[in-house]
């Protein structure tokens, strides 16, 4: 199978690049009958829109989404959704400086590798500009887990700077530019990003997403567990470098009996009474909170000059200007949100296709 | 999809239970013409084996594989490789006692509530016994990834206790029991888990798997990443809880200057000046080395009492006796090279295809 | 993907040669909690068994199943189902005549030419022996379905001899060696197939399989059909060169308005007044009977010289003597069964997958 | 899987209703560096086109595609391919009359049933008008084929007319609006055309696509066989009822010396004495042209008054008005050689993986 597709029931296949016309997805497998409309996934774009702070590149997109086909009257038919943003702020000739250096630390060097062209404008398929699809299929996926799942998201770590936790709200996450969790951290963080762009670099990030209300018994073991497909969701995201679930790495050095989530009868239903496995055991959730955290590199577009050598075999170097995020982490938060949606919305349908 | 499979062009899928008769595995899509003969995988398998250690379980199993179809005389046909182990140490009634409980920490409470199905012994398809196949698998990986691509594990932490990364010496891994790279931490180890072990607990683990001599060139963007697949496969594995590739979580908390491996030619080829990007950018292999690491949990079956409750809906408390490992992560070894083998296998297979 | 899967959500593998110690298959995504034992699957084996008439070939074979996996007390659990038959009348000396040559009508030329390997005994999995497993699945897909629906199937032609549709009792299929459905027509197949035998010829034959008890909603638009379904899976059966559902060939010579199937009322459910469509339309069934015909070749293992070449390549002749079906498209009915059965229930657990 | 996707190296998915703003494909696994422009496209739609002769709809559609990603200067860039097609000529309300009633032969009911919507316009997916991205998908494939392999295709039967294969010249296809390979029929076909359209009836018809120059070795048993595969791709064509490969149905009356093709040396390879397989053994191309036909059911659109029902459960009468193919099958010619073309591309690219 080529790459560009994910999921099995609830399946889509993005296209488009950076610098092209525009870019668009075809989610296949959405259930009929399912009320959606425009605005349902506008919503969730513009969160993620690029453009909005001194903190994310300013690129000026809209990121108006059309649904072309799939929706009737309001509904979805079951029929393939296919939904398409025009590119409007394309400026390729901000690349032309570049055209013939490797980016240390962007794809640029192993595309070619790969497929033997040099498509210099903005990354091609590699720029997170793709994750806006991920997102609009993403609000789809919302609609078949229904109210009763809720899928949030924040940022709990700007390099250096973790939030604390014991200061968690996440009616907070809505109320600054960084999905922070923690009112009190969001002063640190800009006086640290500042710092940082001005001295022509960039800062990584942790981004913790959580669904709530999932119901026991989502995932395929072996291969396809839920974990295993989060993982891959995440890993899949622009920059990701690592992904952890519930108490993860740390779970490495936990003992046993500290690590094992007991359980007790509450109102005669079982409850775990703490939350180290992310609400997912043998790859299958358990109805408790699935929580998923994953670490995004630092932007790699950065001013400050780095070493590299030409597709043409020289050394030199290059100082990247262009129009990048000095954290694209903070973009990160509702491509994740988006990512675990879709996760749970094909293991949803793969679980009603075997046990009913 | 069911989600006992794993792989695209290089495909297979697991079967059996932990108690039942035998498990195997059905590998299709090796290409022909390779040569392969029992003692090919056995080797990997005895690596694997229980019982060898006081440090892993007693289960005494020989694990002795047979090859059923597939290859002709010496050498792989390009068909369907069954292979099968049997069960020999079944013990089904160390069960007996805890037929009735939900273990925590385990699949128990997950697969009932997914399949309906209490099915006591052992853990089912929810045991470790699986992955002796995935190790078998991954042995017929090898062989498709040829003598220029090596790839080895290490054992990197137990419980609170890493090793010293400047001791690192791949020759020392085969020469004590815990896949240790650092001689000097081998006693420490012993100790600590002698302790662990008396206390009736157990403890955690962190892995490091490497493959030298990839190609550049390997991974389907954006969704099938090398790095994304990388993530899925381990994740998979029994107990694991967290992954990450190259720098990985530290790499939220670099600067962009420092994360970026910069560029030089060296002998007329490009060469990176570091590998925080764990060999892959883009989801694409660089030709660097590829290094992921991943976190396996404490072993849930512990002596120790915990609270739990019954599959009637009743508070009680459990103490699982039975012949487990200690730490399940030392055995993750083997285990996590062959599914970094099987990714790069699939991977190298998948390139072929689109790109010649 | 490599090709010795099929199906979706109900999907399995096969693996074995027709001379190798064993023919399995692995059946994965089986829904939990269905009564399944060994005795189930046999009784379609004991069908489809050779050596039972003068008029199959003599190979005796008992072609008892195992099961391995995914049963327990007498359920299956929704883990993966491993079934295996040992070959026990294997004569590989009969093929040491005709090692060098390639059998006109057979797979020998083409797999070598892909695989670059020449395995003479007997065809490897080119063999209809392969066909066993398949029926071995499709008793599991009869269980999927359960008792509505009822798979039958009959042969319809022998050679030039056809049967008369307006003598059609399915009570008479299984009351003679041909599944014949006309008791009629029965003395003349022997004849005629005697006669052939004694030549030292072979005859082909037309297959016809019919579901009743479809829910309609069955199929995947626009290339899932259900009809673009059998027919893969009809043609993938060993000597099959055409399939057609409901009138098939015969609507292109059909007007309009003859071939579609009128809608009346009939005690408050809309009935259709004939089956042109073969229970399909549009891809999706209708509710109606769903019917399928296959053609299948005549035996290429012949007694008559015929002209070929070597691998060497020089010219030679080969008359095949071994133990070969004069019919093979006899033994088809129980594959074309179980074939229409998988079919089914995997677009059974599929649609419910999307449409709930 | 949902359904709207085909193959597996070489993938498409297409999107969009008749009657909607537009439709479309995304063609992913693409190899990099093939030559590529909209005109290589656009010359295969324009052949398909409706609205050319009388015979054909008179829907006029300029079928005007547009390559929005995947290719740069010229190239393909080995990343997804999306091509779309604006709707124009879309008259919604001649399907006004017909909303309430299920047209006999057609796939309203069936949609009904499956997803429980009632999209008037058009058929939407069930329309032929997706047929038009199959092109598209068709062209690219014939790309990678490469100029040694030539796919083509013509209409060899009308209602109860076939063409005098002894009279078969592939210069005439291109000269007539049948795609007839025999000139003298073209008028005969004409005459009965005209007759059945006045008489408000509609006619099926029997097509041949063929494949020369394909290379041995392509297809992978032993469930996508070459043949599997063709045959689920042209079953999948709107209103294709039968599919058969080579001898096809007759092979079922030839006898075994008749029907096996013998071999003999011929300037140093192996050639084949006829060509009933049509070229394909095992599941495996031999190299001899690949030969598969299908037929295609008369148009259920007609003029003739029929029985039917409402959706709201009542007898009624319906005649379709509308702007019709008195013959689909004419414009199914190119559809079957764009699927014919997409099987073998697939193949080729499986085919490398596997064997190199």
């Amino acid at each position: 199978m080529p790459g560009n597709s994910f999921g099995h029931m609830f399946r889509y296949v993005t296209w488009g690049e950076s610098h092209g016309p525009a870019i668009g997805c075809v989610v296949d497998g959405v259930p009929p009958r399912i009320p959606l409309n425009e605005s349902d996934i506008q919503q969730w774009l513009d969160k993620r829109r690029p453009g909005q702070s001194r903190f994310t590149t300013q690129r000026k997109e809209p990121d108006t989404v059309k649904i072309l086909s799939g929706v009737f009257e309001g509904q979805t038919t079951g029929t393939p959704i296919s939904m398409v943003i025009e590119n409007v702020d394309v400026r390729p000739k901000d690349y032309a400086a570049i055209t013939d250096k490797f980016r240390p630390g962007h794809a640029d060097y192993t595309y070619f590798k790969k497929y033997g062209i040099r498509d210099p404008r903005g990354g091609g398929r590699a720029s997170a500009r793709e994750t806006a699809m991920r997102v609009a299929a993403g609000a789809i996926a919302r609609k078949i887990l229904g109210e009763s799942v809720v899928v949030r998201g924040a940022l709990v770590q700007i390099g250096t700077l973790p939030v604390k936790r014991e200061r968690w709200d996440w009616a907070a996450v809505d109320q600054n530019e960084f999905w922070c969790p923690d009112a009190d951290t969001v002063p640190e963080w800009e006086a640290y990003l500042d710092g940082i762009r001005k001295e022509g670099s960039s800062a990584g990030a942790v981004i913790e997403v959580v669904a709530s209300g999932v119901p026991p018994g989502l995932g395929e073991p072996v291969y396809d567990k839920l974990d295993a497909d989060l993982a891959k969701a995440m890993m899949s995201i622009n920059a990701v470098k690592g992904v952890e679930i519930g108490a993860g790495f740390k779970s490495a050095s936990l003992r046993g009996e500290d690590n094992a989530d007991e359980i007790r009868m509450r109102s005669g239903v079982p409850e775990f009474l703490s939350n180290n496995a992310g609400g997912i055991l043998g790859g299958i959730s358990t109805g408790q909170d699935v929580v998923v955290r994953f670490a995004v590199k630092p932007t790699s577009s950065i001013v400050t000059t780095q070493q590299t050598v030409t597709a043409g075999g020289e050394d030199t170097e290059i100082s990247v200007k262009g129009r990048h995020d000095p954290c694209v982490g903070i973009r990160a938060v509702p491509v994740g949100e988006a990512m675990l949606a879709i996760v749970l919305a094909d293991h949803l349908l793969r679980h009603r296709a075997q046990c009913g």
